[in-house]
């Protein structure tokens, strides 16, 4: 098999990597109401441009890794629109997961499947459905980063300087101290992770300045995941024996059992956050997970009284207001920090500090009106 | 001609009525924007129920005035949804105005056309875009009102007790010492009328209890009009007149003709405000003009928190607002005041207070996106 190689000029050494994508395309959503469904989870929506997340976190990458290396892993009901979005991928990279058990499967098995045929193949494990505005840093950060997790056999990860004291992230705790660079990239040594703190915490977290939100997007050379997962998670280690025994053999459901045998754990809690020795790089690209509308409204463009709306917008004194409302024409008279999302069968009006609220309405429909779900 | 006998048992005497509906059905509305369109007035919207405006006024008088014996009158333009909303009305009495000239034309042809039927004929002048909330109420008040046009020949109006010293409003100035009494009910002698006071003459008005808002609503015995068009309006009289004349030889280029002549002016300006010795009934039946989307909140039928809405609607923290959405379900979290109105091509979204903004709006969109006018 052919290398991909990857240089830039601002890249010293001339090693060729053989660098692929994992985009996870599963999970569902219920924050985006009334756009994301359960049939039509976040990833495949349209809210930041006109295209959905799933194909944008594609597009980032474009030149980067070639199509013939970017992999998708989600559950058999959602391939076919998986193979609508993502056209130009072949058939084989469509990986099928014999049910939904969260990312530490996910990404067991893709490693795997990609560790078979090099296990010096640096991987990218891509989230579908977060933002990133500044695409040009990010991909020049991502070169770094695989330049990084190639030579130096460790897994890498990009940490989000955080912007306010979170609650409802992880965060990455780094020694500042002590940092390995590539093209003057420090990737930093982590030295433990905190998920979800509590205020307090969250702001001495803040002013440390040691303290990194977890953006989910992770680098490994295939061999190097193999080595952690030896190391630092056994159980795990035998299921990833065992899977690469059913892959070779191509024995479809040897590797349904083991697939099901595998915890239903994110892969942060289940491999990174047990492993010591890994490094990460400060990811100031413009990055958000898209967790709210109310996140969404951050990142989109906005007109000169801050109101978003891709389509026809009237407004008279509106200001931070965030429209979807595709096919219509909307008028706004004299509100401010609305945020209006018509999915053509529901139309939501909330309040942008209420954004977190759309869950709890959810949850009243899922008794009340189930078919809006 | 056989006369229509109203009678109730709490009215005295027995005499018979032929008591005939005007229904003003001209006239377009920008404030309703955007279900009112300049080929979609007002009249002809379905806001206050699942019926049009119109089709409730004619349903208002239902019993009270035969089918056969309600008009409407509008240009030709307009016969066609005319004939459509109210389909029970005999062909005849769709009067079509050879163009649009306010409410005096209208209202001299329509008294015409009957005055040749029979002189002694009550008419009742009806708006075709109110809203009465107590139509029991209104249906009494009406029957006795025709009794007082009948028996003094006067001109008979309702006068709306007024509730905020509105300034864009008419008002009746009567003499609450001078009063003629049909069954109990008060008919006040008229002293005079005062369009559209500044604010500081609205509260007088208020606080003296003699002054009322003019409704609109009038009646008259067609021998009445041309008594009063003859001594208080002799311009009109002599197109009256003519009117006559060319109506009873059918002859329409003559009736459009002299239709022309007549000034564009409301029937107010044109002739009530200048005739003497007409009586007033304070018009206690919950009475609106709908003159905007905030007047018409008022009189709609509302849930424990305020929120008014004839489709699905979910809420979590939302107050007093007022929700036009059909065909869709609509969620609002966390939003006070507001109005939603979905037209189909457009979505308006308006503070409560500001809702005399529309008329504003719709000036933009003139001038920007005049295909949504």
């Amino acid at each position: 098999m052919a290398m991909n190689k990857i240089k830039s000029s601002k890249l010293s050494g001339t090693g060729e990597i053989d660098l692929r994508a994992i985009v996870l395309a599963g999970g569902s959503g219920t924050r985006f109401w009334p756009l994301s469904r359960q049939r039509s989870p976040k990833q495949y929506l349209k809210i930041t441009s006109d295209k959905p997340l799933i194909e944008e976190t594609v597009n980032r990458i474009k030149g980067l890794v070639p199509n013939s290396r970017i992999y998708s892993v989600a559950i058999s009901s959602q391939t076919r629109i998986l193979r609508r979005l993502l056209p130009r991928l072949p058939e084989k990279n469509f990986l099928v997961e014999p049910e939904a058990r969260n990312t530490a499967a996910s990404l067991i098995l893709a490693t795997a499947v990609i560790y078979l045929e090099n296990p010096e193949a640096v991987m990218i494990a891509l989230p579908a459905d977060h933002f990133i505005s500044e695409v040009e840093a990010f991909r020049e950060k991502l070169l770094r980063a695989a330049r990084a997790a190639y030579e130096f056999k460790k897994i890498v990860m990009f940490g989000i300087p955080p912007t306010s004291p979170a609650t409802a992230y992880g965060y990455i705790h780094i020694s500042s101290k002590h940092s390995k660079k590539v093209d003057g990239e420090k990737f930093y040594k982590v030295k433990g992770f905190r998920e979800k703190p509590d205020l307090p915490s969250a702001l001495e977290f803040i002013q440390s300045g040691d303290y990194y939100w977890n953006s989910g997007i992770f680098l490994w050379r295939a061999d190097t995941f193999e080595e952690n997962l030896r190391e630092f998670a056994p159980e795990l280690f035998s299921a990833w024996i065992k899977l690469l025994s059913a892959l070779r053999r191509h024995d479809r459901r040897e590797i349904a059992r083991v697939f099901r045998e595998i915890p239903a754990l994110s892969i942060d809690y289940a491999l990174i956050e047990k492993v010591t020795g890994s490094l990460m790089n400060p990811g100031n690209f413009g990055w958000s997970d898209l967790g709210s509308w109310g996140s969404l409204y951050e990142y989109l463009p906005k007109d000169e009284a801050c109101n978003s709306s891709r389509d026809r917008l009237l407004t008279l004194d509106a200001r931070n207001c965030l429209v979807l409302n595709p096919g219509q024409i909307t008028a706004l008279i004299g509100v401010e920090n609305l945020m209006v999302i018509n999915s053509g069968d529901a139309l939501l009006i909330c309040k942008k500090d209420q954004d977190q609220r759309v869950k709890e309405l959810v949850e009243k429909l899922k008794k009340d009106l189930p078919e809006y779900v």
